[in-house]
């Protein structure tokens, strides 16, 4: 059903997704949907959530730097594919013009960063970086350029976007200005 | 009718936006549109940029760090403002679904990554950065962070956001990361 949500949301946007709909492009009763999930928020929050945990891997190489431009790299491959792109449509989309979309995309981002900050976590523990760099903050500064790409200026992403953006995410760890405040 | 076309763009939307329900939306006869513009591609993107050159100045202090540093409170103040929010609605929220709409902004980001650089190359002239620096990658590192917390993360976005980009983005040109290959 998770399946059928991401799919409704890609074709149709938000805005006119139901917990009906899902349930006819699924196949199953609605109440089948209801069991597992109480409301459509539930529903899609938890089909995005699912499909980035499987989608976009958390690299462990030992090594900060190659930690994050495996990362970034597999973010791009990942956006670029049609369940990511199906994501990036769904959440952006129709944000600006579905209130309650701007929630639900609050809530999706909020959890796939704390998710994305072990990277930042394991280098402070093995030493690489200082122990008061801001994980939240190096996050966004590596996938900015990467989605400034892919949703403002719509130039094409590929493996040298990534480089550029760990490039960039580093110089601004090493410089200590993404320290917490 | 540049204003109309905006208003009905926020309102409705690239896909619905027609010559005629501009010309509807200013009370005049879609001939008078036609006399300007030979299509709602150029008369959106005529529009959009004519929006952006009023509501987002290009500062000029004669200091890069500073040049920077307004320029970013700048376009996080106009992003925030109603005719902003606008331009952002109608370049983004579209886009994914409607192809044309991916070329209009890629055109219309194009032109104004073109017309922000000038900052980039006037720091150049005083010597105050490499003469490689790469000033579109410059104007992108600045302002990613802003559009991401915009765009994808929803959070809010103030002068604390600009000065935090400024930092990431002086500190990306100083590491040498943002020169032309």
């Amino acid at each position: 059903m998770r399946a059928a949500a991401l799919e409704e949301l890609a074709d149709r946007g938000y805005a006119a997704l139901t917990i009906e709909s899902v349930a006819r492009r699924a196949g199953v009763h609605k109440t089948s949907v209801y069991r597992h999930w109480t409301d459509r928020e539930g529903l899609v929050l938890d089909a995005l959530t699912t499909n980035v945990a499987g989608g976009l891997v958390i690299p462990d190489t030992g090594h900060f730097e190659t930690d994050l431009r495996e990362f970034a790299r597999g973010l791009v491959a990942w956006l670029t594919s049609p369940p990511g792109n199906a994501v990036v449509q769904a959440t952006v989309a129709d944000a600006s013009r579905v209130p309650e979309i701007a929630d639900l995309q609050r809530r999706f981002y909020a959890g796939r960063l704390q998710r994305d900050e072990v990277m930042i976590r394991r280098a402070i523990d093995r030493g690489e970086i200082p122990a008061d760099t801001d994980a939240a903050e190096v996050i966004k500064a590596l996938v900015g350029p990467i989605y400034l790409r892919l949703l403002i200026t719509a130039e094409p992403i590929d493996a040298s976007t990534a480089d550029r953006a760990t490039e960039l995410a580093l110089a601004a760890v090493r410089a200590g200005v993404l320290r917490s405040r």
